[in-house]
């Protein structure tokens, strides 16, 4: 290595950095190849590059690059049920082997029978007493098992996929390139934080402490030299509707530039993401392909997209065609 | 550069960046140089290498390199009292000034007369007061604004600094030497989140979203077309003692394999940290220096470090002597 001067060194060095540079903003030219070329996809790639442009009226520092995403709709698919209420009926059937009492009672009855009428008709209170059946009384550690193994093999009933192969290829490229923009990406849904992140960093590439979601108290407990965290059958945080800033300020202290979401329940994180100013970006996911996944405008059985979705053209959030938008919907088998 | 092959170049490439490496490893020789040599600094800097030794049998991979500290007497000095405390006689006073009514109303009386008989006499429902008239009934922009103006210019009694200039330098060089080894740092205080975030990054190099804390209830509001997350009088969260396993499995998901306190309030952290499988670290900071910061055994104003010191020998914690252990206890002006 005599031969080279530190200097000659330093300027190979240099040129071959650049050369390295080069060749991966040739991989980049594509970021999005899930997503149609239009308006869509080139509003997306617009926003990206003039945040990350230093020097440039709209640089945001690293730092402040945080982006939040709902996740039934927005990241996998949400009909004909949420995947959480399958997870449900699922245990339901589980826990009953074991407790045939539970047959004969409601609402769990209602749930064996597939008994549609009496569910559908089911208050909060009746909700309340599924959810608190399944998700407490277990130790945090028995539960993400159970999720584990459940989410392992359960099965999508349109699909016949596990639900985890039913997650969007063009939201998979957009969490992507946001994260090699230097964006850190979270999780803000309205599902339970602790069914999502058994499965969300292998999904998503999310890690658990970037999934923020509704909760149950949970309580610690020192059984001689083992400490368990016990879920306990209260509500301790709903994370919906105005609940999603609330989240976010109380996870992420920091407010998102860029957040996307597909129903009312992300009305509020969209407003607070994009009512301040500095750049911002806030998409719609709209479900208007019913051949290749669903279609559900404005009402259907998971929720309601109507005040977002009127409110768009006015805030300026890019509203998704999905049929027109997405080349691609699941990652190929 | 046709000169050179690609070949050549790559083995240019290779013997740089190993030249580089080599500078690096020189220049970490010791990574904490504020600690004298001793068994507290060999037990960490061991434990860091054997979590990193890849093939080795205790090696973790990186995304479960999680370490948690507490603030308060482990990152920063806590005597004569909570600098949160210090915080809100400021904010008493200040509101006084507008309010005079204040000054003949308990408990703010007491504060504004430093009247020590009576404060330490407060129950939990005049310091809930306290609290409550100092961090809600804004919103939580404002109070964020507060916090910043106010730890820019308060300084402490007995060192007359800035409260940030008070954090300790070798669990600064701690913090960047898990970090430098792929670990994420975060904070689990029994102080406020939305007091700590606006300087623990610029003081810790922690972000946000890795500060967990107590916090109140806090509620979401569009008005017109700004939105707001206003600060509300209810407690929410007591993240200390059994509160801090509860806080690190909501917020984070994971659990740590190395955690640091200095009280009984970090007791649970330490037990939930500690006792379970593979490789597994703690630390309680014993303030022993009356000279440089302040020594206070198991009893003191802030609390106590009683349960904690006994059961550390029992589960191998290393307890820190602070007055022995550490070269330099402040950063340099």
């Amino acid at each position: 290595m005599t031969m080279f001067t530190r200097r000659v060194l330093l300027l190979i060095f240099a040129a071959m950095t650049a050369g390295l540079a080069a060749t991966h903003s040739v991989a980049q030219t594509d970021p999005l190849p899930s997503w149609n070329d239009g308006n869509a996809k080139s509003a997306i790639v617009e926003f990206v590059k003039r945040v990350t442009t230093e020097g440039g009226p709209d640089f945001v520092p690293i730092e402040e690059r945080i982006a939040t995403f709902d996740n039934d709709g927005t990241l996998w698919t949400e009909q004909p049920n949420y995947v959480q209420a399958m997870f449900v009926f699922d245990r339901i059937a589980a826990m009953a082997k074991e407790r045939p009492e539970m047959k004969e009672t409601q609402p769990f009855k209602a749930v064996l029978e597939a008994d549609r009428a009496t569910l559908a008709a089911l208050g909060e209170q009746g909700l309340v007493e599924l959810v608190t059946a399944t998700h407490s009384g277990m130790s945090t550690a028995d539960f993400e098992k159970t999720v584990r193994d459940w989410i392992a093999t359960a099965q999508h009933p349109r699909f016949h996929r596990p639900y985890t192969a039913l997650v969007y290829q063009p939201m998979l490229e957009l969490l992507a390139h946001l994260r090699a923009n230097g964006f850190k990406t979270f999780i803000v849904s309205g599902g339970g934080v602790e069914f999502m992140r058994p499965w969300a960093e292998k999904a998503y590439g999310i890690p658990p402490e970037q999934v923020i979601g509704s909760s149950g108290k949970t309580a610690f407990e020192l059984n001689g030299d083992k400490p368990v965290i016990n879920k306990l059958p209260t509500v301790e945080f709903i994370d919906d509707g105005p609940g999603k800033p609330v989240g976010i300020n109380r996870f992420v202290g920091r407010r998102p530039i860029f957040a996307a979401g597909n129903s009312d329940g992300d009305l509020q994180m969209l407003q607070w993401t994009t009512l301040d100013a500095g750049p911002r970006f806030a998409l719609i996911v709209h479900h208007t392909d019913a051949e290749r996944e669903y279609a559900y405008d404005r009402h259907s059985a998971v929720g309601k997209l109507d005040k977002a979705l009127d409110e768009a053209p006015r805030r300026g959030w890019l509203v998704v065609d999905m049929k027109n938008d997405w080349r691609t919907i699941y990652p190929r088998r």
